[in-house]
């Protein structure tokens, strides 16, 4: 078994602020970026943390990511916006539409921001959060590179597509429901891939379609399977629910969909005929006193989640569990005890550490 | 195997029109009701249509349906409202608030409303769809009597649960995902229960939250499982999705959720200490050209549906269906060689007939 290494949050924060002013983002950018991205550690979201850090760098060095983006507004009305990222980090261009969302919803109940030309943006659940505070319901989709194969299929046309649903309650923690629209996100898999220990069957197939547990199976043309896993299990469900976060977050935009999604991997050549501009993502805030007094939705919000935690539960099971609870847990835990890193990702830290002349 | 009769949509709709009638609704909503109810029939949803004509005459009977409900607006905002159904037809409150939506929309771009004090509303692709010929994005959705185990759960706490999403294309028919947050949607068991054969297993489990392919447990206190099946297949999503749809629906409300959702069968007691107004539904209208020019976005999406169409598929294995294919082409079928009925349900309308002094 891999040993790992715990980091203060503050350490990690302070680094990925001066790696990102060094490839050239401003410092309020910097400081954005690296909080959305170590969001992703705190939440014990490890695969779309710091891990990634050099991968961002990597896409930078490829010119795929620009780090002095001139962000615009391409449309808008006074609920929607469809917003050009001009090749930017995702984790600053999406807070950017994210609060284009929220100060929508302030005027007029609600608003929606679809977004083309950007990159990955970390964790979905960062950017829907912050409508939170405001007393809003947030979402936040993003499309991704193919690794998805629909029902029937053995192409890969889709990407994990995540969709992140926060609601705020009143006593209680907000409900956060941040899914990815497959079977297993692929960083369960890369957890597998480490320990090489099969897969469940049901999480992918084989380049040919066949039922496989291989967890190396993606590198030799495999594919991850959408929510449900087969037909008979309703994975014609979990397409559809990925094949709308694709359009949402990249027909509406003007973004690439489907398997002309760029890659992460700044060593994957890009798609050909490429349809539109980057990757996209879909956003929206919803103010609840929109509907009805805050006070009581929060009420109701509670009650719902009191009698939801409060449902009998198979002997020998845990209990039911709020959307977002294990998510909170392990970010109180990790903000007071530390964030676990790999060593793999701590060697990778301080070669981006060596290369821009900073300390880790 | 139960033999089935072919009857002409016509005749369907005139009947069951006539019904709404006899029990008091006004013409124009009883033709509503009627279109919103054999929309089901027509798409092969035999579970959502005029089998459960009688139901939804019963809950009349037992006045939890209001034949002559005043609809009301209880709250609005540029872009949302919550409507009070007034217990009236879910078949008539829903197009009543998706239209409110669709001119909300109008407006400001996109329209969200929130329905409390209603009733079943049929297949939610019916009300999501009329947004398709507006150019907009339609989103409906609905909670529904508990049937459904969360994950680790024993106690059924959610309804089935649908979310359907309609999006518009250009020359190609359009997108429109119409899903149970469920593993299978009740009507599939209950064919499994008609034929007396077993459910796959992932679809329900017994009482103790034992895994079971009895497709008759849910009569002794199994429970239907979120879309996923088990914690190691993704159960949590299918629960969260399900959950999503019961807030929005009904805590956005002030309906009721979770296990005090009203049941259809109007013999079954409603449950005590009800916190809301009847059941509830989530509605939405995006216009597409809120985003970008509707020209070009249906130019996307054709090009999105064409590729997705043409993806390899697995051998042995159909063709990648895009969303909605299967219903349009039995939509388009049995409006031409009529709508098949069972012996049972077309018993059900004959004593309907005669009991309203109509004829059948």
């Amino acid at each position: 078994m891999d040993r790992q290494q715990l980091f203060p949050y503050q350490q990690l924060f302070d680094f990925t602020t001066a790696i990102f002013q060094k490839i050239g983002c401003s410092p309020a950018e910097s400081a954005t970026a690296a909080e959305a991205l170590i969001a992703a550690d705190l939440r014990g979201i490890d695969s779309h943390g710091v891990a990634r850090l050099s991968g961002y760098i990597r896409l930078w060095e490829a010119k795929r990511v620009n780090a002095k983006p001139d962000i615009s507004v391409e449309h808008e009305t006074p609920s929607t916006a469809v917003v050009n990222g001009d090749s930017g980090l995702g984790l600053v261009v999406a807070p950017y539409a994210m609060k284009l969302a929220i100060s929508k919803a302030r005027n007029v109940g609600t608003g929606w921001v679809s977004v083309n030309n950007s990159n990955h943006f970390g964790i979905a659940g960062f950017h829907a959060m912050m409508a939170l505070e405001e007393d809003m319901i947030g979402i936040a989709m993003t499309n991704a590179s193919a690794l998805v194969a629909p029902t029937f299929s053995i192409e890969r046309m889709l990407g994990t597509n995540p969709i992140c649903v926060a609601i705020p309650a009143g006593e209680e923690p907000a409900f956060v429901a941040d899914l990815a629209t497959t079977t297993a996100a692929n960083g369960k898999l890369e957890i597998l891939q480490r320990k090489n220990q099969p897969a469940p069957e049901g999480w992918i197939q084989d380049k040919d379609g066949n039922v496989s547990t291989n967890a190396h199976e993606l590198k030799t043309g495999g594919a991850l399977l959408p929510l449900g896993g087969d037909r008979e299990h309703g994975s014609h469900k979990g397409y559809a629910l990925g094949a709308i976060v694709d359009i949402f977050s990249a027909v509406l935009s003007g973004a690439n969909y489907g398997p002309w999604v760029p890659p992460f991997p700044a060593y994957v050549p890009m798609p050909e005929n490429m349809p539109g501009k980057g990757i996209g993502h879909f956003f929206g805030a919803m103010r609840i006193d929109a509907f009805r007094p805050a006070a009581d939705f929060k009420m109701h919000m509670d009650k719902w989640i009191h009698r939801f935690r409060s449902a009998r539960s198979i002997t020998g099971q845990p209990a039911v569990v709020i959307p977002g609870d294990p998510e909170r847990e392990a970010n109180a835990e990790r903000l007071q005890n530390g964030i676990p890193l790999l060593p793999a990702v701590v060697s990778d830290l301080k070669v981006l550490a060596e290369r821009f002349e900073t300390s880790f």
